[in-house]
């Protein structure tokens, strides 16, 4: 029988860790630079999302070593594991599931505390700016990996003067097996 | 009395942490954005030390407040504050003071492990890449804000296949009091 799942303080307590605030720093750096280079809001918001699914390609391959998680039964499933053991295996925080939809493909992830945005404070001339959208790409790289196609928006943003953090995710397509990690590697 | 200085362990342990793959991940898609928009070698390793520097200005500011660290008696004991103290509460890790000039005004800190470059291979045509020059440019600024100037830079680096990382820190010149905290913030 395989290993039951970690929880995830004890996955958070497993893996090596940074200051949170030098990751903060760290990812305002990032957005200022492509601010100046890039000029456009939009482009950014696109480029931000980029990398997110970049690096998140990368972390789910640490987050099925370590978590003893395997095939999610559904995507009900799978959008409680990300909240209740991914955010907290790379933040250190976890978010709420909410507002499915009647098909099941469609639900929200609600965060309290979001340690991308201590200390920010967007200017007026940034407004479009989709700040987070860094780890809305993680997800969808992540998903993709472990065969689900997704689209993550940003719904709520409280650097848009909303209260809370919300993001949707709606599963689009279901890739048949596709096994996640590559051999070359 | 003021009390006393924390270890780094425990200072490590008071602080908010994200996972160490997160960030170096993270810390890897600025380079590659940087490399991709930049072109210019030397003009990356210039911008990764500018946002280390702007991002070094800030971590004081945490330093101070939490490790109940107050004035260093001269550049020796900084750099061992530096070393086994700030290194702890942002890395994790610590480093080795080492090859100190005869002044007391120049020595090296020597990483043996370096959070910023796991899983990292330079490709050959950025071989002039100075990768972790973000950390260099975090201790200047550090310094800059409680009143030393100084020049740090990368002696040793094992991306371009030394057996360590060391970085040199020359104290340059020492700024008659210039009190840390900033009003407006």
């Amino acid at each position: 029988m395989p290993p039951a799942p970690k929880s995830g303080d004890a996955l958070f307590a497993s893996v090596d860790r940074v200051n949170a605030e030098l990751f903060t720093l760290t990812y305002g750096a990032i957005v200022r630079q492509l601010l100046t280079d890039l000029e456009e809001v939009e482009e950014v918001n696109k480029q931000l999302d980029q990398m997110g699914y970049n690096i998140g390609t990368r972390l789910v391959d640490e987050f099925l070593a370590k978590s003893n998680v395997s095939r999610c039964v559904d995507f009900k499933e799978t959008a409680d594991v990300i909240a209740k053991l991914g955010f907290k295996m790379f933040l250190g925080v976890t978010a709420t599931v909410t507002n499915w939809d009647a098909e099941g493909t469609s639900c929200s992830l609600v965060l309290e505390d979001n340690p991308l945005v201590d200390f920010v404070e967007l200017p007026d001339t940034c407004q479009g700016l989709q700040y987070c959208n860094l780890l809305s790409g993680v997800i969808r790289g992540a998903l993709e990996m472990v065969s689900m196609k997704t689209e993550v928006t940003w719904v709520r943003d409280m650097l848009r003067g909303d209260d809370a953090y919300e993001m949707r995710v709606k599963l689009i397509k279901q890739i048949p097996e596709e096994y996640p990690y590559k051999d070359d590697d």
